[in-house]
This record gives C-alpha cells, structure tokens and sequence, in this order.
C-alpha cells in the first residue's frame, strides 16, 4: 500500500493516507469539515471539492456539469485518492447556529395535580449520619443503608461502583453530613421499598435548592431540551440548537446510511450528544447551576435518533419489513449514555411504537391529551417523516410516510430553513403577478423556508402561475415566469432585491418536490382514516405539532391540499409536543406509565405493506387533489377569482 | 520545574521526569520492575537500587549500611531525583510463578441436594424466533421478550445498553436461532417473574454445553480460582497464582498505604485484576472455552483485597475506628468490576463483617459447616491476619488479631514460602542438637517456610535449645549454636549443604517475630472464648482453614503455644475454606442466603478496643505459654525428656 499527501488549502498540514483513501476521509483527517446532507451517498452534490493537482478517481460525478469536472471539482464522497494531491476547499455554507427560543422564565405550567412528594420518584435528604467508633463500626455503606430505612424505610438500596467508590470521601469531607439524593424505584405500600442511589454529596442543605432535570426533545433537524426543577416543576431554561449530525445527513435515511459505515455509528453517537452537552452547559450556566447537579433526563426522538444516541444499529429501520431494535428502551445511567449530567442520573429514553413512529409521537400524544378525549383526534407531525395519530381515549391508530425534507427548505433550489432572511410568507397579485413577501428579521432575502414555500405555492396556485398539476404558465404576461434552467419557474425576488444578487425562484421541480411531500402527508392520514372507516369529516379536532407546525398558515396549507379542508376552529397548532411530552415524564410517574400505554395501544398501520398508499399518493399530487370536491372551500375560492368553472 | 533524563542500564532509553521524582516511579516509568514488599514505607530495604552517577536525595536510608551508601546504593521509595542520574538494576529475587494446584479432574462434589433448574439463577435457552415481516413488525426486544414470557413467564426483562447495541447482529447472524442466558431475578410464585439479560449468542445451542461459572478467593498471598459446571455442578478444573499485589506490599496494612498513594489505587486493582484474568485464561484453557463463555463470578478475600479489587478507598480500614467503606458489596457486572469474562456476567463479592473479618472468613464459615451444627467449633485461619470464629448453629462472634507474615516465611532471615527448597519439617537430636530436615521438592535448601519454622521453632523448644522464653541457649556443646549478626542463633543447615551456599539459621530476631505471631493467634481465640464465657476446653472440634493450614503439625504447633492443647482428634484442617464457600455460592442460592445471614450474625469483638489483648499477648509470648499448665501434654513431654522439672 502506497501513502499519499493529500494538501487542502484551508490546512496548515498535508495528511498522509494510503491510495484508495476517500477524498472525504483524507478532509476529514485533515480537520476540514465538509457538509454530506445525503449521507455520502452522492446523491446531494453538496461535498464537493476543487482538486487543484494530482491523481484522483471519480467513482461518481452525479450533479457535477463537465465544466465543474474540468475544474477539478470532485464529490468528496465518491473520489479516491492515487497520488499526491492538492485541494481547494470552496466556501461553504455554514451550519447556521440558532437558539429558536431564548426564554429564561417559562411558560410552562407543571401539571395541576403534580405534587413533588408523591410525583416524581427523586429524593432529596439531608442527612447527619452517627461517627463510627470504637463501638459502632458499622461500615459505611452500612451506616447510610441505616439512615435511609429510618428516614423513609428503604429495605433495600442499590448502588454503582462507581458511587461506592466515591462514598468514603464523601461521607468524611464534611464530618459526616451529607446531601442525598436517591431515586425510588417500589414503593407500594406492603412491598420491601426499594431505592436506587444517585448522589452523595458533602456538607448540609438548606432544602430548598433546586433538584434539577432535563426533558430532551432530538429531532432530526432540532434538538431542544428544557431545564426544569424538579421541585416546584416549573421550566427554568428553554434551549434549542441545530442537531449536530446534519452535517452527516438531512434525513434519516441517509444518517442511516451513513451510521451504517466503519465508524459512522460512532461519529453520529457523539455528534448528537455534542449538540445535547452544549445545550446542558447552556441551560445550567442561566441558572447558574453546574450539569453535574442535573439527576434526571427524560428524552425523545423518533427512532432513528434514539438509535443513534444510544449506538443501537439502526440499519433494520431502512430494510424492509423496517422494524427496529427496540421501542421500549430500559432504564440507562447518564454514565452509559454518555450525557455529561451526574453520571448516576436516570435517563429515561420514552418509548416509541415503530420504526417510523417513535417517541416523539408517542410523547405528542400524551402532551396532547388525545388518548384522554372522547372526540375524535387527528395529531399530525409535519415533518420530514409526516407521522400521524387518528383516536380518541378508546382507540389509536398511527402511520408514518416518507415526505422529505422539502418543507423544511431542502431539496428546493431556493429553499433554506426558517431562520435570518428566509421569506416565510408570501402574497401573488391576480391581477399583475407580482409578489409580495415577508422576510424572516426584515432584510433582503437569502431564500425560502417551509412555511414560505406553501404560501408562495399556494398564492401561485389561486392566481393561476401554476396549474393544478404544478405546471408553471409560462403564457402569463409577467417575466417572474421564464424559462429556468431547471424548467419552467416563477421569480419571487429579483437579484437586485436579494442578499446574494441571485434571483430567488420557484421552479418546477421545487415545486415537484413539494406536491410529493403534501401528497405523503395527505394520503396518510386519510388512509388512516379509511383503515379504521372513519370519514374525515368526523374528525372533531386536528391537532398540529412539531415547531414547524406553529408556523404554517391553515388557508394556505389547505389551498395547496396538506391539510383537510376543515373549518379553521377545529385545528389547533400545540408547537413541539415532543419536548412536552417529555417534560410531563420528568415530572410525573403516573405521565410515564400512561406514556407507556399509549405506545402499547396504538395500532401501527405499515404504508408499505400493500398498494393503497401509492394510490392515495398519486391522487394528492395535484393543487390541491385530483378530486376537488374533497376540499369545497378551495373549489369556491377558485371559481370566484377565475370567475370560470374549474375543469 | 527542571527535567531530568533517568538511564537504566536495563533499560535502552532513558526516562524524562521533572526534579522531585520519587526513585520508584521514574522506575516504574521506565518499565523496571522495583520489588517494594513494605508498601513504599522504607522499611523492608528491598527497593534498593544502585546509583552510579548523578544527583539524589535521600529521604530515609533505613536498612542500608554506610558501605552501601558508599557504593550508591539508594532505596527507589524514599529517594527523590534532583539532576540526570544513571541507575544500575542490581538482579532481583524474581516472584516464583507457581500453580499450588495442578488438577483438571474436581476433589470437590457439588453439595448433595444441588438441583441446577432450582437452586442457581442462570438459565441457558435455545430459541428460534419468529422472523419480522411486514405483518410482524415486532422490535428486536420485544421478539425476544415475548418469547422468554412464553418460555418462562418472564414478565419483565432488564438488559444493559451493551446488550442492545450488540442485539440486532446477534439476532440475524444466524437467521433468528440464538442462545439466550439469563439470570432469574425474582421467581417467587404469585410475584412478577423479573430477569436479567446476559448473553445473547448466534446459533442453536444442544442443551448440553457447559455452562461457566468461577469462584474464586483472593488471597494476601495467594488468587485461587475454580472453573464450575454450573449445569453439573462439578468443578473442572483448579488454578492457583500469587497475587500480583505481592510486589508493593507483602501484608494489607502495606498495600493500603501504597494504594492511599497518588495513582497507587488504581495501580493496585490493575495488579490483582491481571492475576485472575490469567488464572481464568489458564482454568478456561484446560477445559478448552473462552473467557466470554463465563457467566457468573463469586469472589471472596479479606476486606482490603475487595476494596483494592473495586478500586474503594481502603484507608479507613487502617486508621481507627478501622472501618470498611461496604461490607455487603451489592452485585456488580463483569464490565464494571474489569474481569475479562462476559460483560455482563454476574460478579458476586461476598459479604464480610468487619475490617479484619472479611467475606473469605464468611465464606469459610459457610463450608465449614459451623453455623449448622450444635457442637460448640472454634475456626481458625492461621495466615497474616490470624481470623477466629468461635460458635455454633447458635451463635457466632469473631475477631482478628494482625498475626503478621512470619508463618509465611516473611520477616525471617532464611525465611521463604512453601515453594521448592523450603524446609517444611525438622527434627533435633536431643543430644547432639544435629538436625535432619525435609525439603520440598527434595534438593538443596534455600530457606524455610512457615511450617518448618513452627517444626523448628518446636524441636529447638523441646531440646532446650531454646529456652521458654525464646533465648538461644549459647552453652550448648555443639557449634550450631553461636552469636551472629543478629544475635544468637541456631545454625539449620551449613553453607556447604544449601543452594545459595550460605548458612541456614534461625536467629533471635526470627525466634521473636514467631513468637509474636503465635502469640497473637493465641491471644485472639482465647479471648474470643473469654468474651462468651467458654472455656477453651469445651470447645467440641476445632477448625483450620487456609491452605496453609493444611501443612502444620498439630503436635509441633501446639508446643509452641499456636494452638490449644486438645486430643488431636479435635482439629480438622479444611484447606482452602474461602473458594470453597465462594464455590457453595455460585450454585446455590440458598448458600447465597445463608452466607449472607452468617455475615449479619458473627458478633465482632475489636480486639484493640481495650487492655485485655495487650495483656493476654504479653503472656503468650512464651514457650508454649507463661501459664505452662495450660499445655498439659507439652508439660509432660518436657519432663519425659530433660528428666527435670520446668521451671
């Protein structure tokens, strides 16, 4: 085997690495990070590199043009290295870093009937123990199982190792009076009660401190946790930051793919529990509280994510018949997940019903209330996965479908995510075509986000600059629609109106994109309906989570036929009911064990498993469906702008 | 902070260290073995190592003589490095590895009424599972619950994270046929059956396979370990190894000292972790399965091995009150603790009673049998820490007194332990006060081991040799008996006849360190009977425990004054108690239950909590005793042989 120098004009240092080295290996040795939403699959064309000098092979050059190859540009994840070789690594754009909330004080109410003594199962004590002596020489693990059975007739007591290995020091530092903190695990009246040891701390407490939690939301794009006391119940920081593993993949498929590789499994674990660190050192610096005080994490995600959170192979949630390796995860330490919390602290990872609906839905539904309704709930997660939960308090069936990250701006030329400069609304005169939009902080515009994108779809539609079937009109007397290079396409933003001097467009197949991803969600859920044989129509509320929800216009999303055609009244936006779900859990015993009902009586109906679900979908693939009279209110709005009847 | 590079001559590369270094560790850095048997204490003078250049301090030089100093030598644990200094390593008496058992075929019976399905937790299965399909998409966990709940009703089923990530691969590699171990956790009828996952292998297993279990005993001196059938019961096979600790400390007060030493914990655990870790390669070897096949640990030892063992602070143990940090180690895993069997397997640290009392003593109860027979039983385990157990299925109380290592051949001139060259036995001419010996192994002496000592030490008694207050009798007409270096002393062996071609004595200051050792021993089981209320003569059978046990001549040994003066038909010497105890253990919980209701019962008396040891100490420092009519057959052997009366 031969080493090669490979040089990369953002490093100082050449790395050296033996022929057949991937050119995306080579860079990430050298320390240059280089973006694989699709997962290193070729398929996204983002990684590429410029390579100024020296012998490579190309394996793929998918999305590159000749000119670009001419030039020496090559797909990071599909080029080995055979020589000698010089890089130039192009600007890139950065993962853009934001705290979607930025709230110290919460507005989140704990539960009304949560009461601390009897909700949660953490204990604080304050104890002072007997000095041993020549007559007590009680050992120590002995003389505090004793104090533990007088204060709250604990039987039996558990520890780790490790915290035995640290009770001597403990117990001494501070003459014997040390801060407890225990977690109950049986305490039903009549049975041995049984506590877990979680710290020992030196020295007294005054009893009021705050005991600290955290509920942990991961989504594939977000990861949000909230810092609660767990004393009083109330959230006392709020924090979010972009997940870590983006840059490994925008979609669960593809971080399978990639987590899939040698060392992929590894790299996606630690870059998830980066993201959750950084957010712990956040939470607990704005309440000047230190992460290790932290003895409980209650956490969900959908079931890609807690896979690799916990480095648990996820590849059999991508291979049919797509079942994962675990819904129901047991009981772990901080110490073996890996959270920088109090190595002994409880961290619950809630439970999930399958691959594609996992406990982020199971989470939402109990933060919803809809398994404790008797009117009949829709739960829709908009989101690149698009899962759904049809029920009420006797009955819950769920499904997931694929739609892709288009409303969350990826896969869209102009698309981007909801942050500094994103149009995230959009308005279309009638009668001149010209657009007016709303901008994210103001500014010039960079792009559109998801809610932008429905809109502009949606306005496009109503006015007639795209047909029913997506097709842009190009005989429209405007020059907003032109021929693109990517087809037929609408200009929202002129160059000259734009942060980047580009024109920002709608084009055709942005907008393929997007009638698949509505038409994904929409045959979801009426499938499900179907599959129980309730009409849609008799769904009483609709209820929308996600942090995406809470952006989404209803006329709009129901003009481009995402969501029903319903009265408006019966749709409520509850925001991220995942990291609420979690909160409840954190807080309340009786919460998890309904949690774990809810996971065990949905029903999960596979869209795979026969034809149905393509039908649906193709059906949907039209603005807003091929059969009108499904959405009444639309049919009324286009046959009084056009003032013609609508074939 | 200025360098220093530190050369041995041993060793090709020199060592870099800053000024201040200790002598030992800028040896241990550079990889030479330095022999420090009093812990680092500079006491002992074996660390010694000769600096032939350069700048030191000595901190102490104890046990070095002015020629020494002279010539460079310094000892590594008490000398600091000030500038680059050249050490010359001078050779070494090497640890002799040696196996004290050699059999592959068990002694030991599994106990009589021993039936696998009931009275040890670990089940093996062979399963076949349904495979997934897209009507079954049960997880991986769940498959394998279900199946486990129809197999064995098992309602809940813990695993570690470890268990989880390696379960998909598991499960699949051999097309869903596994082999499941389990431990059973709770199995009472009416309750939930509760389980712990250990294994889940590839493959269909014949139900007839061994299944591996190990007990083990850690010895001050000695790791002894048994490979067992747990599906048979029968042991297959037997190893024994010194304790690696032994190079930095001979005796526990020793090795806490070094283990309360910066990094001298962890250096300590790795110690005794390497022994049993070889022992199980050389026990799994011999019956040709791997370490991972092992799925269960019982492991007993005095208190400051289990403490060194887990990596626990031992130094209460040392300081008053002399408390242990646990007594009752709760269970841990294989992984946690470091033994390089299964990651999960069960690892069982017996429970102890007190710091000097600890689970080997519990253990040695348990298969000695003591705690169920009506027989008033005194047991005695003659080693370093001299523990007694007096009592019966009644009641039990214990003490420990530090007997020190003298019986083991430490703290003797020509003292060695019980390998090859070792005077295990010795006979005085009365007369002409000539010796014959009997050496292990036959050959050349080289030393004498703690049961030549006793041997000796008796026959020199009752020749007058010495006399009964331990004093060389230097008006012998024999050259046997002569001042030397140490005082006087009896010549054993000439050089002519040893190996080392040096004289073989047995010195005044031998004489001492003997008589404090079987004085201790006598003074803590007599007063352990005194603090009852029983006389020593109605104790019914008396009990030596220890493989050291199993070499003493009760005669001799009753003549100095070890043992009381009973109809030998009184003792049993039982061998190695402690793995016996820790083998009831791992097949039986009911022997679980039993030792751990033994521990709670022993009543510990501390000996230094007031005079009475001291006084009772001082009186058995003679030969066999000041009160010689405790020793009425020693009496009227005395008289039979010198023909006068005793003074």
């Amino acid at each position: 085997m031969v080493d090669h120098n490979v040089t990369f004009d953002t490093v100082a240092k050449p790395v050296t690495v033996p022929t057949g080295t991937l050119l995306a290996e080579a860079a990430h040795l050298a320390g240059v990070e280089v973006m694989q939403p699709c997962g290193g699959q070729g398929r996204c064309g983002r990684c590429a590199l410029q390579v100024t000098k020296g012998m490579i092979r190309r394996r793929s050059s998918l999305r590159l043009s000749p000119e670009d190859i001419e030039a020496g540009f090559a797909l990071a994840c599909q080029t080995v290295i055979e020589g000698d070789v010089w890089v130039s690594v192009p600007p890139q754009e950065k993962i853009e870093r934001r705290l979607t909330t930025d709230r110290t004080v919460a507005e989140v109410e704990p539960p009304p009937d949560y009461d601390f003594r009897f909700s949660q199962p953490i204990r604080r004590l304050c104890l002072t123990l007997p000095q041993p002596s020549l007559e007590d020489q009680t050992d120590d693990w002995g003389r505090l199982q004793i104090a533990l059975r007088q204060r709250l007739g604990v039987n039996h007591l558990r520890a780790s190792l490790r915290s035995l290995q640290q009770l001597a020091t403990a117990l001494r530092q501070d003459n014997w009076e040390v801060t407890v903190v225990i977690e109950m695990l049986h305490e039903e009246s009549g049975q041995p009660i049984e506590a877990r040891l979680i710290a020992v701390n030196p020295g007294r407490c005054s009893g009021d401190e705050p005991l600290w939690g955290a509920a942990i939301d991961i989504g594939t794009t977000t990861v949000t946790l909230w810092l609660v006391d767990l004393v009083t119940g109330l959230v006392r920081a709020q924090v979010s930051e972009y997940n870590g593993q983006i840059a490994r993949g925008e979609d669960v498929i593809s971080r399978i793919v990639y987590s899939s590789k040698d060392g992929g499994s590894a790299e996606m674990r630690q870059r998830v529990l980066d993201t959750i660190n950084n957010l712990l050192v956040t939470a607990c610096k704005r309440v000047k509280a230190v992460t290790g005080e932290v003895v409980k994490a209650t956490i969900a995600g959908n079931s890609t994510m807690m896979h690799l959170l916990l480095g648990i192979p996820a590849l059999s949630i991508r291979l049919s018949p797509f079942i994962t390796v675990v819904n129901d995860i047991p009981i772990q330490t901080a110490y073996d997940v890996g959270l920088n919390i109090h190595p002994e602290a409880i961290v619950d990872c809630l439970p999930g019903v399958a691959s594609y609906v996992g406990a982020d839905i199971s989470a939402g539904v109990l933060s919803s209330g809809m398994d404790d309704t008797s009117q009949i709930t829709l739960f829709l997660d908009v989101g690149t996965n698009g899962e759904t939960v049809l029920g009420s308090r006797d009955w819950l069936v769920t499904c997931a479908c694929s739609a892709g990250p288009a409303f969350e701006g990826a896969g869209v030329v102009d698309g981007m995510r909801a942050t500094q400069g994103a149009i995230e609304e959009v308005w279309i005169n009638s009668q001149t075509y010209e657009p007016t939009y709303r901008v994210i902080g103001g500014g010039q515009p960079r792009g559109i986000c998801g809610s932008g994108l429905i809109s502009l779809l949606a306005e496009a539609f109503m006015t007639g600059v795209v047909d029913k079937a997506g097709n842009v009109n190009l005989n429209l007397d405007t020059p907003r629609v032109r021929q693109g290079e990517h087809g037929p396409e609408y200009v929202v933003a002129w160059a000259s109106e734009t942060e980047d001097h580009q024109d920002i467009v709608l084009s055709h197949v942005d907008i393929d994109n997007l009638l698949r991803a509505k038409a994904a969600i929409y045959a979801g859920f009426t499938l499900l309906a179907d599959s129980v044989g309730v009409p849609l129509e008799s769904v009483e509320q609709l209820l929308i989570g996600g942090s995406f929800g809470k952006y989404i216009n209803v006329e709009k999303a129901i003009q481009i036929g995402l969501l029903p055609d319903m009265p408006w009244e019966r749709f409520k936006f509850l925001g991220n009911t995942s990291v609420k779900g979690a909160y409840l859990v954190l807080l309340d015993k009786n919460a998890r064990q309904r949690l774990k009902e809810i996971a065990s009586r949905m029903t999960y109906l596979e869209l795979s498993a026969d034809n149905s679900f393509y039908d649906a979908f193709m059906s949907a693939l039209f603005l807003p469906h091929t059969d009108i009279t499904r959405f009444p209110t639309v049919e009324a709005s286009l046959v009084k702008k056009t003032n013609e009847p609508v074939q």
